[in-house]
């Protein structure tokens, strides 16, 4: 170990990449623990990037018409049942509150463990005639699973999501939108979070209970292992026929209401540091990043370096996100905590820099310092954030088309396996996909919009009937 | 009853301010009941309003270095407990998690009626210097009290909010913070939701139980009763002590820490409504206004002036929110659903405007239409909001001018409360209070900062030590 290693306490990722993620996510101050296991604190840094999700997504929802609400954190026991095949996999998770302080409840409540059953009601009250639709609804809040095992991020019994619950007039029309949500959420890794996602339908058995398709976005991350991170579900008239969401066509005719519901979460975040974290800590793409550039002057105690540095704040601050470092620490320190923070760019200003009319920039990504005349600053930034943004993504792609394996054989796909990362493989459907998970571990990510690569499927030696993407996942 | 009210449905305001409240609520589409009493469903028009709070909030606490982060919803019973005086009007309405599932809970779960344990025992566990001080942290939440009466914003079982936990080296400081923020509410009100906030301490009886002192801002309704819209607490060092959150200052000494907690809600909706709302529905302050202007076409089939208000949106719709109404629906019921809405301006484009090169404006607060030069409307659309602003603010300070008295005697004091409104009135503390509550239903809004207006309390007879606003209150 190095000393500058000693002084982050951040763990080597290829060490022990657990290990690292927990001290990047603790020692960064994204997020911390609180007294009650699995429910997680979201400090500033943390939160910030939460809030930058929330602007893109919020400014894109509402190019395409969606409104923002609030629907209630409880509803009734008897609500949550309406729909049964849903709560199969929520039930023994749901959090039920039977008191108010010493008084019995007349009948038990239940924390949305997702909102379903509560959008659905409200629509089954006001939708009358096809006028009505499309309602195309979303709400920022926070639901609560009792998972078992806890990871800041990833897996918490408290979390932070969106949630989309839409109505259409028709099938053709909700599979759209639901389409259209899972191209969104890819246009939100492209842009903003530089991760490349893989997306498709989920398998029977991997899709959401209460939908007849789940469409999902995957990303894999440095230690090979696939990350859901987000999913957006066509519910045809499953939850319409339960909670009798009608509405009379243009013919007068009544027909059920086709419905979609989707979210993505601050597993997000986790997906971020997973995918783009160094040994030093993380790397911020430049467009979610909360601090773009931070400014160094690294004489502080020379009055025209300091002063040059707040000019410099002054002219950038008001189209990016800027710091400027004046804390009484040494350099060294300083530029280990910028790093530790993943800060994208950071401006050097010192005598030398002054007396040559020029700035040193150091790029976080690929740790490299460049000089850049002190003229050319402002023309240069939005250029070299973009660049950093690309090489982000371009990385991040590589890195997915790099552990990306295809198998011919069950054999063959064990051997990838234990490299991780995403495998191909033709299968008969459920019946591999059980055998699989059993014997190895890996579970079907999405189906793929790909040819067989088998007539036969490996596992079962049954006719493949699709070729889906494998992977361990968190 | 005329024939618009039947179209409308919205009762008569002066005839019962309480049914007119709810009318304008539902039939504006703000706000809906779930299936659990007490627990609303936020819209997207009332969600909107929030939003709009929202931002304004976030851009003011981000000038004063204030950080948004998101903590738990729920705590355990032991942590809830641990300061002992702000559980007492708390307890009976804090919801109890026992079960998850069908499995008992080792340790009690509280929901957040109020955060201040958790961001104590947060506070506790990291500040370690005066290096660390001032924490300035804020979230945007719900948090859940068992009220037993609900009130369509005013008073639910879950509502939204913010609340602000702040940690200060010093009482000065501490006490600064809180008075910045009580004045930062009233900057809301005066800027954004055009209502006059009187300000002042809470008297001890009314105070929160967890704080030293506390400040509040309080809106005068229509109808003459006020409604408390915020509270600024000095936390002093209760929470401090109870959680030991310390420091090292500047002489190496151990100090207790300085808080301050801060919140405002979706209370402050149900104020504006009914400080602005009239007989035909909302009047939307336009600065907060999820749409400030509609633009109408006067003949749907004139191809001319379909196109004209079209061309007017693209000009307006960069600068302001404006929607277009299309909507195959006869211009009455049109102008009386943008009236309902609160739509502060109406942009009505005609055949004859046409002709004219003129816009016809219906300016909703005052009802009433000018006729503007087309060539002068991006000129004239924000000095006219501007001006709406300003009347809408001065009506209502004008109301709360009109209907505040001063009170010599008791009898006085009673006569007063019979046409509502304010009353000062000077007073011996807690005994004068008490008595006045108990006789009148009349409650301390706050202490004003003001001379004596009798050297004895009316109501005691005992010498006043304090000048109150007094008022019946939701």
């Amino acid at each position: 170990m190095n000393v500058k290693k000693l002084v982050k306490e951040v763990s080597f990722r290829n060490e022990n990449f657990s290990q690292w993620y927990t001290d990047v996510c603790l020692k960064s101050e994204l997020i911390d623990y609180s007294d009650v296991k699995g429910f997680f604190i979201y400090l500033p840094y943390g939160y910030a990037l939460w809030e930058m999700i929330q602007q893109f997504m919020n400014q894109e929802l509402k190019k395409t018409n969606h409104q923002n609400v609030y629907f209630p954190l409880v509803f009734t026991e008897n609500l949550f049942q309406k729909e049964q095949q849903h709560i199969e996999g929520f039930a023994p998770e749901a959090m039920t509150i039977s008191k108010i302080g010493d008084k019995t409840l007349p009948e038990k409540l239940i924390i949305r463990p997702t909102s379903e059953v509560l959008f659905s009601q409200y629509y089954a009250k006001k939708i009358v005639s096809y006028r009505d639709l499309p309602k195309l609804f979303n709400q920022w809040c926070s639901v609560v699973r009792w998972e078992k095992t806890n990871k800041l991020f990833l897996r918490s019994k408290e979390f932070l999501w969106q949630e989309g619950h839409t109505v259409h007039a028709t099938k053709e029309e909700a599979l759209q939108e639901s389409f259209d949500i899972l191209n969104l959420y890819k246009k939100l890794g492209q842009e903003l979070l530089a991760i490349p996602f893989v997306s498709g339908k989920k398998t029977e058995k991997e899709k959401f209970k209460g939908a007849e398709v789940t469409y999902s976005i995957e990303a894999l991350m440095y230690d090979g292992q696939a990350l859901q991170a987000g999913t957006s579900h066509y519910l045809g008239t499953k939850f319409s026929e339960a909670f009798e969401i009608t509405f009379q066509d243009a013919n007068l005719q009544k027909q059920f209401a086709h419905q979609t519901s989707w979210g993505i979460s601050t597993r997000l975040i986790g997906a971020l540091i997973m995918v783009h974290g160094d040994d030093e800590g993380l790397v911020m793409p430049p467009y979610i990043a909360p601090v773009q550039i931070v400014i160094v002057p690294l004489q502080m105690k020379n009055e025209q370096v300091v002063k040059k540095a707040h000019l410099l704040y002054q002219q950038l601050s008001t189209a990016y996100r800027v710091e400027i470092d004046l804390q009484n620490k040494n350099i060294g320190w300083k530029f280990s905590n910028h790093e530790l923070k993943g800060i994208p760019l950071r401006i050097e200003i010192g005598k030398k820099e002054l007396e040559n009319g020029e700035l040193t920039l150091f790029i976080r990504h690929n740790s490299t310092k460049i000089k850049l005349a002190e003229k050319d600053l402002l023309k240069e930034i939005p250029l070299l954030l973009k660049k950093i943004h690309q090489e982000m993504y371009q990385k991040a792609s590589d890195h997915v088309k790099n552990n990306t394996y295809q198998a011919k054989t069950y054999d063959e796909f064990k051997q990838h396996l234990q490299k991780t990362g995403y495998i191909k493989m033709s299968v008969y459907e459920n019946e591999a996909e059980e055998i699989i998970k059993k014997e190895t571990g890996a579970t079907a990510r999405v189906i793929l919009d790909e040819p067989l690569i088998t007539e036969i499927c490996p596992v079962t030696n049954k006719k493949a009937n699709q070729t889906v993407l494998f992977a361990r996942a968190y």
